[in-house]
């Protein structure tokens, strides 16, 4: 049976062969696979082996399962614990949506709020009230570090920031993004890697996954977790 | 009635006065306070003002209640919602009273693991069947910016990383540990500001808040957050 | 007559003598005088040498004057070109005490704003409608790099950002706000150097002194700048 | 009527059909557009789209309006409030475009001075007497992060200085020049981010604007700002 | 006879007429030569030139000898001196390949380990115990800085860290893995440049070497190095 | 039987009273005793706690044993495996120090040459016979960043180079000096942490005790290691 | 007459139409022409319209002048001041032609010595004594941060480093030898910009020039410098 | 007979009977000593031991020799070879102090230029004839990195740079005003360590020397250098 999460998959520098011997392993287990950074070439020979895919390319994911339904994006319901990915541009858009895979992958429904950086705030008031509703928040920005404090101030729940390198002038490499939400002084900030879309997903699908479990009266964190790093 | 958590006073650079008065709106509005990085002369002059307090030199905060029984630490049980608390060595100690102060003010009971360096593997993997029985991680280091992936590749949930400026070397005043915990592969961790015990533990805490909410039906995150923010 | 603003004396490193001399030939020129980053200690003996002045301790500045009519500060009204000072938190008070001296020093009005974090938003709210009066905003944060692009959505002039170097954890001397007050989307954020309350205010008195000199149709631009840099 | 400016629309990672239908909003609501970072295949296509508007591949800009006259360049008179805009080498001309377009956008005249690097002193003391007659100055640098405040040392006016990437060596991708132009004496300078050639023109236009449309009784600084952030 | 061991060449920037010239100076010494950095077509252009050749691609490394035998790898026997080469990532493999090779050229046996990063404990603790065995161990990693500590805590001998360029996020060309290697507490991790394979081997195999001539009673250390550095 | 070494006891940030409980678990195991990085009263208080004692104030070490033969600096003989200590300056003393009380308590012989920055060649030169006599060398340097790939010039072993935080001007504390030793071209290099005596020394020293070990037909490095830690 | 040295011309992001304009102005004047960082296209285009032109594609420099004899090296006269350019490895090779084209333009004999990195001290020590005839020594390293100070020990003139950003690993574009550079403890070592074989040329050359000039009695430097900036 | 200079003696770190013994050795040699970061305990003891010694306490030197004339200060002709230490601003006077008696200590004469900041240009102008006569500037800036281009723009001799780490907000030690001077434009600029007035004085002086030794027909440079370096 299934618990906790497979081991997602590098696909950078990763040979074709490489990983479908990974990927037929973790099928084998019974694990829904997740792909990132893999390219187009790539992507495409996996999709000709397994019959059962979803590929992103603005992610830059593939996600292989047993079959279709299992690839399916689950239903928003805002009474069932899910993950809000909110972006401050258009330039943040690749990283939204590997995020958006991420928790796909991980059965957790998402809402999505685009383009609310903090110049315009008549857009990002707009959105509150339905960022309420989420179990965590995913904020990926490139431009503006000032995006996840401001999105913090009006929720109570834990906010995952992404910078992003896309920004332009002194972004240098996404480092001042970073900088900048590592500083802010809302308590409830916390921060991933530079462009690392699944990592702040898949924290805050951790958030909503122990949310739903505990209905369920299971314990999601007595799981062993990361099963086939060793394929 | 209590409805999220209330502001928490940041100490430093506020006058004894300011910080009275800002208390005791805090109290008049049912809320329990928590005042951070407060030297001890100002918290020996909170401390003969208002009569149920807890203070941690250590940790160099004060709370102070309505009465003395909503200061008491929760006791810890492992069938319900809790955070764990790690440190690396003996010179992240003040970190962690931080967190666990917080952590107590939030009504979360927690479990403290100390001195598991990575340079000693033995204590870690005894210590890994306790921790897989938290809700969130929170882990503090200074000199072990190694120790976050390495106990979030043994478990399931969040874990929150808190660098330290006490390491020598390299340290930067955190910023080595701090990246180090960014770019670690471990796809469970994000990292809050350096030396932000608070912080820390403010997001292990809402992810087991919301665990226990959720038991009885009510919603944190429905909550206003934030809320005495401007006394 | 006086014509632009005199030179500023930057105190530090300089003996009370050399200040001294400085200050009387400022005087005969017909300016009134700043010095900053003054110690209490040569405040003191240029206060016993010079009878009009007004000497401000937390921001470590001293004005010296003709007569004690030249040291008042402008009272705002709101029709005549002012500039607001805005600080994010109590850590920044001093930066701003620097700012208000400076504008009080070039004849400027100014509206004080304190304590408006993001991570609270009401506040910030409830100070729009006055802060869209002025003419400039100066913004200082060293937690909230996030304040300035934040504050400037909200209106159309000039925000002069000056970062703070007290912060905690990340901040590393104020590097921190200054990038995130740099790479913010909002257009019309310009950045000063680190603490430095006197340049923000400069800059914004400039502003604001265009518009009032302008009324009276004379250019402040084609005057002299920087007089008694020489003596 | 037209009030205050509308929102420029940054062009990299944004579709021509997204970029058409935010045009198309902007015009309808009465206001010039300004696109900026525009590949020439996305303008092209726009100016098919639209029959008035002023391409410049140099800025990689795209104005377009309702009409051509609203196109057209203002007519430089020293008697009214305008900008100057300073380059220190030919590698900044680009930058120096971008910020040319954002004033012409913004009904701003300007005065263009190119190539007054400190290292030829005679060149810059010539265009003294010219750069004093302006509302504000942009100074645009990347090798020469001491131009602006050299510049600054001779007039009474905002200096908005923008550090440029194109400079070789230990440019640091523009950390170098902005850095320098942070910490120069002149009190009269504030930084924008590097390449920034819009903002650092967007901050001299708001100051000439306010300027002009105090002349006629009208104060800029009341008008909404960021109009159609949402579209 | 051959002492010590000749000087690499590094390919990078140099004709293949020279490193012709170099090798036939080398070869003439009684010297095994290793060429690192070197591309391709040069590659090719060599082994035309050379009988005994051995070019590794993924490792940008060609070894030449005066005849085939000299270019074997050594066979691993587990009571001699060799030296454990360590990855965490794929996409550390090349540096690996150029470890690899350089003891290869040194005359030093190795073990592989691969793909061993920290997220995923199990395999790290299943190779322990042949780790344990190496005279020294050389961990190459992008992404986990974590993994040379954690190595290190298993064993009692030198580790020599080699961070690399190819992580992604806040890598910053290597940087992020350099300082986490350096400040881990691990008593017995030395760290050497980024991407720095050869390094990394090179010291490896001088503690190998020393205990291999050492049984021989013949003193490597009193050896001139780097003879043909010269030519 | 003693096995490896014993964990170094890092004094900063401990208790008198934690530090004599992990020296009583050390002795209790037949193991000498080495703490580090320890201020002169808790020295003193642990010298009238333990009979056999050796304080080096400069280094900031204590040694502590079960006799007093055991702490007894190793006699130099240039046919027995052992480590050269080498400094730049004055100002590198201490950590040189540190670096020598690590060796002694590995029970590992060393000769010291102080003094040999690179801008007076003749004494590198005189040196450089002596030099090549050991089976590591610890070179430590602050302003020097030139001299470990100088003195790794003339010698065939592993140099272990420290930088120092003491230099003064663009030492960055200790960055400039650890960067320029990495990056030197000298293959024979590898760094330790800035000011990091104990770890240069202990690498050295690993080395040495594996050529010594291996005369005996053991081998060190199939010893466990770090047995304390936990205490 | 000719008087100090022209202004040599930058030529990356300057027109072929500019670049000819420049010239003929200069020429006219009477002065030698260089052209710096000219690629391969705009100097064809250059030789076509200049009768008398030396390119050293290497260098990508054009020099230009009214006859042929004015483009000839200075033949070296040990007796004559004259300048050493010393490069540490193959990579800095393009940066050396730079100096060398600079110091021909300047009318300045040049010793070129190549190849003399620390690791291999026999081939410096071979170089010094002619070394020690220079006037001015421009020592231009990538990954030889050690080379200037090592050269500096042995020559009592200034010496003028010039760091390349072509070295690997922790080179960061050049930043690393810069620093290492900057703080050895030679007294003789000044630093001039990244990969600037230029500027290290042109400082050696004033220092030359002045010792030539002052033997005809003339002051170099009472001329007027950088004539034609204005061009 | 003297020749070249002794070797400076760094004071820091170093004990009185060291600086004594070695203050001995050089007078033995002839040689007048110069010790630089002496204390004033220290320098005081040295005073009662040696008859002929001149400290300087803003400068942190003492300079001793075999009798008084060889202190004195050379008297500035400006016919003859000399140099000027220019300074920004009153903060950077201990710098110029320790580059004022450096040069004395070299029999170099020297031309000081006070306070003269570039936000001030008209002091600038009024020095450039008489800096025009200097063999080598010296230029010492902590917030005017903007300084020594543009002095450099005035004259064409070398200008040796020296950073100064007194300037406040984002001069980061130093760094800032370093960045800049290696950054700009004016070829004639190199730059030295930060807060190192001694060798930017050095340097100087060591142009100046080979212009007298020149014109009495010895070549400084053939000397050998560093003489005393291993007392
Ligand atoms: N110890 C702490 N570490 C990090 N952030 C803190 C800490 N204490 C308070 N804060 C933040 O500072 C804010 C309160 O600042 P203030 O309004 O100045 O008291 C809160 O919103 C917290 O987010
Ligand atoms: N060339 C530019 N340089 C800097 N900021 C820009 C530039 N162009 C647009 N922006 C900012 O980017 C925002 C628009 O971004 P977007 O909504 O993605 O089109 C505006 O609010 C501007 O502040
Ligand atoms: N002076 C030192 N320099 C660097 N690392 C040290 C030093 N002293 C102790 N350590 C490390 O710190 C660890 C002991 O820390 P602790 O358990 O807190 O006493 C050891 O494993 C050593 O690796
Ligand atoms: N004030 C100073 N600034 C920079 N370098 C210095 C200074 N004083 C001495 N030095 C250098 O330090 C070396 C002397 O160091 P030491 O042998 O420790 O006395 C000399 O070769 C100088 O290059
Ligand atoms: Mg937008
Ligand atoms: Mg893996
Ligand atoms: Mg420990
Ligand atoms: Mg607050
Ligand atoms: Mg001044
Ligand atoms: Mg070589
Ligand atoms: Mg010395
Ligand atoms: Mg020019």
């Amino acid at each position: 049976d299934r618990c906790g999460f497979g081991e997602v998959i590098y696909g950078e520098g990763k040979s074709t062969d490489l990983m479908i011997r990974i990927v037929e392993a973790q099928l084998d287990a019974g694990q829904t696979c997740l792909i990132t950074r893999i390219d187009p070439t790539s992507a495409a020979q996996l999709r000709r082996h397994f019959p059962h895919t979803h590929h992103n390319p603005s992610a830059r994911t593939l996600r292989i399962a047993q079959d279709t339904e299992l690839l399916a994006t689950p239903v928003l319901d805002e009474n069932v614990a899910h993950v809000a990915v909110v972006t401050a541009g258009s330039t943040d858009a690749s990283v939204a949506e590997e995020a958006v895979e991420t928790l796909t992958w991980m059965g957790i429904a998402h809402l999505r709020v685009e383009d609310i950086g903090v110049a315009g705030p008549q857009r990002l008031l707009a959105a509150v009230p339905s960022l309420r509703k989420a179990a965590a928040i995913v904020v990926i920005a490139g431009m503006e570090g000032a995006l996840p404090p401001t999105v913090a101030g009006h929720v109570g729940v834990p906010v995952f920031a992404v910078p992003t390198s896309t920004g332009y002038g002194a972004n240098f490499g996404g480092l001042t993004p970073l900088m900048g939400m590592l500083t802010a002084c809302a308590p409830n900030v916390a921060v991933v890697n530079i462009d690392a879309g699944f990592k702040g997903a898949y924290l805050g699908g951790l958030v909503a996954a122990q949310l739903i479990t505990n209905d369920n009266g299971k314990h999601l964190n007595e799981q062993p977790a990361n099963e086939y790093e060793g394929v």
